[in-house]
């Protein structure tokens, strides 16, 4: 049943509505009726702007990723000091989180059952893989110690990271709570919680 | 449809296998049937153990909090400067974790849509804040910074810790990856990534 709400939305706006509804019921649980139930259009209606509820997927898990990606492009990633390349690399990641917060969830979320999933989870562990590469020139340099394991740094790291989108409320943009997050995940992952250093 | 296999399982048997599908359809997914068919014997057979699907979480995700709210009763954990019994807390928390994979997986996947999911939510809250006040103590000690929000500091440890459950595939007791896992959490947690400190 669907009801006979006019069909106005545009690309980006039913995307939004998809996403909140696989974030809520799993992508696997969902079913082109229970999208068209959300967005109060027919599942006709929704088929005039993509072909299922994979491209919605493919769609949602890219704006995501090309958020990440375009990181790893901006100049405090790719000039200067790999510690201070990898400590932009992680501010910038936890904004890229909180700017993005649904579509990084379901990022994170994706299992790997069909090809959109299995291509989601292969360009994230390209971007952790870099990430990885990054911290490796770090240890290099001698910035960051050498007596931990670099993947199991990484995977600590995108632990911490990551959990956000677990407890992070959204705060308005430019708000003093969102920069002192970006802040505070950079300090720990670096300094630790210790005093005194 | 179940096989004809005769009923042999313990307590104990039947949760590990109830842990297992939880763990892999998400609990609201997961039907008598479902667990008939994985255990290989008739739903009534699973009602002579318990009284449903409820009770089997209930227990599992009992093992896990028990698990947990031990570590805060060890001397460790009672004795000794607050850094130093965070330290210890932080360490046997991931060994805990490690030790009881499955069934720490699937508390830290509850939601809270039956009374016994917000039982163990409630209860999970309550150990994070256990935590949270050791944290607050070394802080008062001068121990750990003050220039991070005691909150934060808890969920971002915890989003460390908690993500083993995404990556860290079991390795026998007592090997050397064990002890170096719960080694390395303790030092990047509280020293961070930094060399030379």
């Amino acid at each position: 049943m669907t009801t006979a709400k006019r069909d106005t939305y545009t690309p980006e706006t039913l995307l939004a509505v998809a996403v909140d509804v696989f974030n809520e019921r799993g992508y696997d649980g969902t079913s082109m009726e229970h999208l068209s139930q959300a967005a109060g259009i027919s599942k006709s209606s929704i088929y005039h702007h993509v072909t299922g509820k994979e491209e919605l997927l493919r769609r949602a898990v890219s704006r995501a990723l090309d958020g990440l990606f375009a990181i790893l492009d901006e100049p405090g990633a790719q000039d200067g000091r790999a510690v201070r390349r990898v400590e932009h690399v992680t501010r910038r990641t936890v904004e890229v989180l909180m700017n993005e917060l649904p579509y990084v969830t379901l990022l994170l979320r994706v299992r790997g059952n069909t090809g959109t999933e299995r291509w989601a989870l292969e360009r994230r562990r390209e971007f952790d893989q870099q990430v990885s590469r990054l911290l490796e020139a770090a240890v290099a340099d001698g910035d960051l110690r050498a007596d931990v394991d670099i993947r199991t740094a990484t995977r600590l790291l995108f632990g911490m990271v990551n959990s956000l989108v677990e407890w992070y409320r959204p705060q308005p943009e430019g708000s003093v709570e969102r920069d002192q997050l970006a802040d505070t995940v950079v300090r720990l992952a670096f300094e630790g919680m210790r005093a005194g250093r």
